[in-house]
């Protein structure tokens, strides 16, 4: 039965609940409440734990609630009656003496008006308890990150056919979007970046106006959210003019450091020494200074999740991860390099998802 | 000079501030940050009031700020240091006892920190105060939504060309965003809504896999966010096969509504008043119980703002609100009709600010 695995998931949270000493938790955080109920939709929060296992909604979302969510209870609230006091009701009505929140989702007003609303609960601030069961993906989740990465590397393929010098950053920023959504994307993952020639050296940058053809190459960050709301995020540079020796030179540190990095990746590593495996190596060519960002995150539902990876995390490596690798280089004014791909840490190491060749001829472009 | 705009803005806000008995209000809100500032990225925060008037940011930043701020004071965070931890630090050195937070936007758990890491700051929820200011539009405001509504209609118009049977929902919702970015929108103001037939029914449908020529009419619920931010939001019905007398019949109670709801808006009406307007007419053609939603709500830098106009919105029009007005007749199982237009409230009563046709006449596709 397709609910099961999000019947097995708010178990797990439950437990985790009750050991934390509260009697249930309201889960307000919209990409949360999907994880564990299948509801794709928003402005619902779910409240389980104990005898109460319930999902509160509006009326504009009966009829999708009943489609993803078979078997799940579920409240429509009556116009009029604010989400809180629904909850607050609830609550009294399950008799909650505590009842937990999501204390980095939950505005500081909602959880006053909740605290007024049902004062005889008391309300537990809890903080991370979702996100820590969704740092391991289980087999159907891989699937779904597989399918995004597939999208968005098909997408890739189809944008280095289509692009030409003439082309504007925005315009192969839609155009790659717009590609992926007809390979089966529900969207990109986030607005893509594409960034020709200095623009490259801003590891966010904004796509603008500026002609591809203008500067010798270009940066492209870029990923597919799949129809289930799985994402991917990846990074290549091609090159669309004359080949620079700078250019080369860079480009052979980062994809050197990015190996190391991957190659690091295993059960039980910790991810500061991950980082540190792929951060040696441009230290080490002299441009330490030049990669300001931490080597990867974690993807899933959301485009960035746990775990961090970068030169603090003390957070270890687990079967069912799947985590970014993307270390860059990057030079104020003259440009950037940044590589990355998606890594699945395996029972015994790693496997890599993504497949969009990367050595350095492979980004000459045409 | 391009930045007074912003300025004066954050003159008022201050103002305000004080009013409210705090010395500076920390504005965490991305949007009202970017009302402020002009700055058009994320995870940034303004604090604003007596001796500070300082946009806190980080490295990724610093180029877009200089670019977007011109004169604004801003600082880098560096690496290591959380926000909160530079926040209340700024907030000491400029000797701050009562400094204000936006508690709808802040989580319990920031404002916690927050108040862990300044102890000597009392913190004062304040709510909604930007989003006071951001009610009425000033001249320039005025013509960015201008903007995102002629995007949002030449790429209707484009997409009613295009548009055949065979096309999917979600096809032709990525189609008419597509269009709209090549016609310089920045993305649509939210995904579009396509929906067939039945699907109709549901205000907030997802386009699917069903083509267009399986049922007789479609709904679209469309709009474009343009370059600086600003969003149009409309709604029109097609009709794709054989014309049902039903739907004749209930598209024109919907268009009476319709204009007995543009034509009630004036400075002064209240917003309660003008939803009445409109749905006296539904309900006195017997379908007052399908029209489920509020007649309309604000646009701007959000695709819902205030005002509010709702069956219990005490709110009262002014010039410079700009409001949709969209009501609408659900049947389930069988569809529904909604027409939405944008609505600029000026000193002497209206202007409507979007122009697509919507006689019933108008409707029909091909």
């Amino acid at each position: 039965m397709a609910g099961n695995r999000f019947v097995r998931r708010r178990a797990k949270l439950r437990s985790g609940v009750r050991q934390a000493g509260a009697d249930a938790i309201l889960v307000s955080n919209f990409t949360n409440v999907s994880y564990l109920t299948g509801f794709r939709g928003d402005d619902s929060f779910l409240v389980t734990g104990g005898s109460i296992d319930l999902l509160i909604s509006d009326s504009r979302y009966t009829t999708q609630i009943q489609e993803e969510c078979p078997g799940l209870e579920f409240q429509i609230r009556r116009s009029g009656q604010t989400m809180l006091e629904a909850i607050a009701k609830n609550a009294k009505k399950a008799k909650l003496r505590r009842l937990g929140f999501e204390s980095s989702s939950l505005s500081f007003e909602s959880s006053e008006k909740l605290r007024n609303a049902a004062p005889s609960v008391e309300l537990v601030p809890l903080s991370g308890m979702v996100e820590q069961l969704r740092l391991l993906k289980d087999r159907q989740e891989i699937a779904e990150i597989r399918d995004a990465v597939q999208q968005a590397e098909r997408g890739f393929r189809i944008l280095r056919t289509m692009i030409n010098g003439k082309m504007t950053e925005l315009e192969a920023a839609h155009e790659l979007e717009h590609t992926m959504r007809r390979l089966g994307a529900q969207c990109a993952s986030f607005d893509p970046i594409v960034a020709a020639g200095s623009r490259s050296a801003l590891p966010h940058a904004r796509p603008t106006e500026r002609t591809i053809g203008e500067s010798p190459f270009l940066l492209v960050d870029w990923g597919a959210t799949n129809s289930a709301g799985y994402k991917s995020d990846l990074t290549r540079v091609l090159t669309t003019g004359k080949i620079l020796p700078k250019l080369a030179k860079i480009y052979r540190v980062v994809l050197n450091a990015q190996r190391r990095g991957i190659e690091a990746i295993r059960p039980g590593a910790r991810c500061c020494d991950v980082d540190a495996a792929a951060r040696d190596v441009i230290k080490s060519a002299g441009y330490g200074k030049r990669f300001g960002h931490g080597l990867g995150h974690g993807i899933g539902l959301d485009i960035h999740e746990g775990p961090r990876v970068g030169p603090n995390s003390e957070e270890t490596l687990k079967p069912g991860m799947v985590v970014t690798v993307e270390p860059g280089v990057y030079i104020p004014g003259w440009g950037g390099v940044r590589l990355e791909d998606d890594v699945l840490v395996t029972p015994d190491g790693y496997e890599l998802l993504t497949t969009v060749p990367k050595e350095f001829e492979d980004a000459v472009w045409g």
